[in-house]
């Protein structure tokens, strides 16, 4: 168990926002709102995985919409207690433990809200390992838990609740809802035990974005190249490989909300005038592509980075003229077998490609 | 207290048809599957609102959704009974009575099965004493019930649930929820104390609709005009007044569906060539004009009838060709308050015509 104090809020959302893949939402929303509550409630107990009980009753929650939404219509910060007290009031259960249910920008910081609101542990664990723009996309789902109840609220203090065996389902009501809602809700879901939590979650990934936020700021004291110290960081972690895939500037943005999701095309234009690169989005980057040809796809990270700071832009703050590298991330083994494939691989998004791991397997 | 027999569903089926004002959902399926409840369940209890106990706990049920996708994908007949065991799972509320939210085809029809499959009495009464096509346009609502929690069940078990503090805000997010269960759901809805059920409900809804059926098939049989019979009849009740507005054939429809519901346009040319008439449909007949005038409007009925038999034809049924009389019926007393037509009155609809109550008030 360590704590987490506002001054650790900066590294977070960094890394967070390097882990979120373009989505996630925004981080600097989420460091405010994490500060806030840290400074008005007190530090928040992280835990790892290791240290849950096995019979605690762990839940997942974080934000659901369109990042585009989410920087117009911000948060209040009281979504995701609203979110936990009517999950509690619905199903008549006592929660021990709170992990986010994706790691990336403001769902990184969000459960550390409610964690501070709460005085709950944070689990330092999440289901995607990076972000994911549906419900279902969770190595939860991949290995067998159920996503519902999923109990949403608004900043306004309206409620919903979606009781489904699918999570699939789950996903295409509570959308449905957020849609209603304005775009973007806050929910609690993917309830289970810590003994399932230990067995089906990608584990330290809030250490992870710190560590991350740690790596970049102090190369950037130290005079180093921020973007390779971190790929060697990377390199040493259980994601394990890293690399630059590419370098440009933003050429075009095609991005609109559909379906209650941001999608579109980024395409980016390498400073020689070479083959531009596009990258697909659904909130997060979903491949990269260049002559037709495939170079990264889901579920490994693709991340657009300022050329300078290597610190993650977000697909919601995507400029024309941005200068930047696009840094390939691999995921962990537990995201990489058939099932989690099959959940989030290239098939799932429609993305006619065979999923190879970058750096082989 | 009387019981409903599998013998009077006939009347009750014709006589909802009429009170649903070309809304309501298909009444034929409601009779069949309450036939098969009774038959299995044994018959149901009707009690008048006088005969509720005052702190006997009420909620008020039926289905949601455009009755074109109704008369497609039917009811497993199991929906309302999930939407109320999931309404008491979540609330933790023990139900004593039931209630129809609508007086109308399927929807009168309904809470009888419910009441079947549950042995809880059923209240003669409803919350609209007609069918209008959104959850926020309830003399329930009108005279300060909250709407929420709206317990929402599809035919596969999908469940949902929405706590809000505003009926319109219920209506559009249980909408989006229907939308995506496939048009039509049923639930469970507007709790109420037995005290509070006596002051803001249409009473003898159940009956009224019996009555009709029973006047239109004596009349028949007694070789009696039935529409001329039926105006009699209604005149004699708590509604007041009836008339015939128009007749003709069905001579178009432009019909679609939207958000939701069906909306659309029916055009009845009369049969001496002059100007024809057009109804105004969301899911329900809203308004009848002729010369762009408008003759009869929301919330008093409009009913499009058989020309031989004076059975209703619900818009989901209407074709070419069809010969119709038009009826308008004049709404009880309760349903004519400025509170009330500021719910469901022209302006509700954005109909630019002023109410002014058939046969004067």
């Amino acid at each position: 168990m360590r704590e987490i104090h506002p001054e650790d809020l900066e590294d977070i959302a960094v890394g967070a926002a390097i882990l979120g893949t373009g989505g996630g939402g925004d981080p600097y929303i989420g460091k405010l709102l994490a500060r806030c509550a840290i400074e008005e409630h007190g530090p928040v107990r992280l835990i790892s995985l290791d240290e849950l009980a096995n019979d605690a009753k762990v839940v997942t929650g974080g934000a659901m919409g369109a990042p585009t939404i989410l920087i117009e219509k911000i948060p209040s910060g009281d979504e995701m207690l609203m979110a936990l007290r009517h999950y509690e009031d619905v199903t008549g259960e006592t929660v021990d433990a709170l992990m986010p249910f994706e790691a990336g920008g403001l769902n990184s910081c969000l459960p550390i809200v409610l964690a501070a609101q709460t005085g709950l542990p944070l689990v330092d664990a999440d289901g995607m390992g990076r972000a994911f723009p549906q419900l279902e996309m969770e190595t939860f789902n991949v290995y067998g838990v159920k996503a519902a109840p999923v109990a949403m609220a608004d900043e306004r203090g309206n409620l919903a609740m979606v009781e489904t065996e699918d999570a699939a389902k789950a996903e295409f009501l509570a959308r449905g809802i957020c849609i209603r809602m304005g775009g973007h809700v806050s929910l609690i879901n993917y309830p289970m035990s810590g003994e399932t939590a230990k067995r089906v979650s990608v584990p330290a990934t809030i250490s992870l974005a710190q560590d991350i936020g740690r790596v970049l700021r102090e190369a950037k004291r130290a005079k180093k190249p921020p973007l390779a110290t971190l790929i060697d960081f990377l390199k040493a972690t259980h994601y394990g490989h890293a690399e630059v895939l590419g370098s440009g500037k933003v050429a075009d943005i095609a991005r609109k909300v559909e379906n209650g999701w941001s999608v579109g095309i980024v395409t980016i234009a390498p400073f020689d005038g070479s083959a531009p690169y596009s990258i697909r989005i659904q909130n997060e980057n979903l491949s990269l592509e260049r002559n037709g040809k495939v170079i990264a796809v889901v579920p490994d990270l693709i991340c657009v980075l300022d050329i300078d700071t290597a610190e993650a832009i977000p697909t919601e703050r995507l400029r024309y003229g941005q200068r930047v590298n696009i840094l390939g991330i691999r995921v962990p083994e537990i995201m990489r077998t058939p099932e989690a494939l099959s959940v989030f691989g290239p098939a799932a998004f429609h993305i006619d490609a065979e999923y190879a791991p970058l750096g082989g397997s």
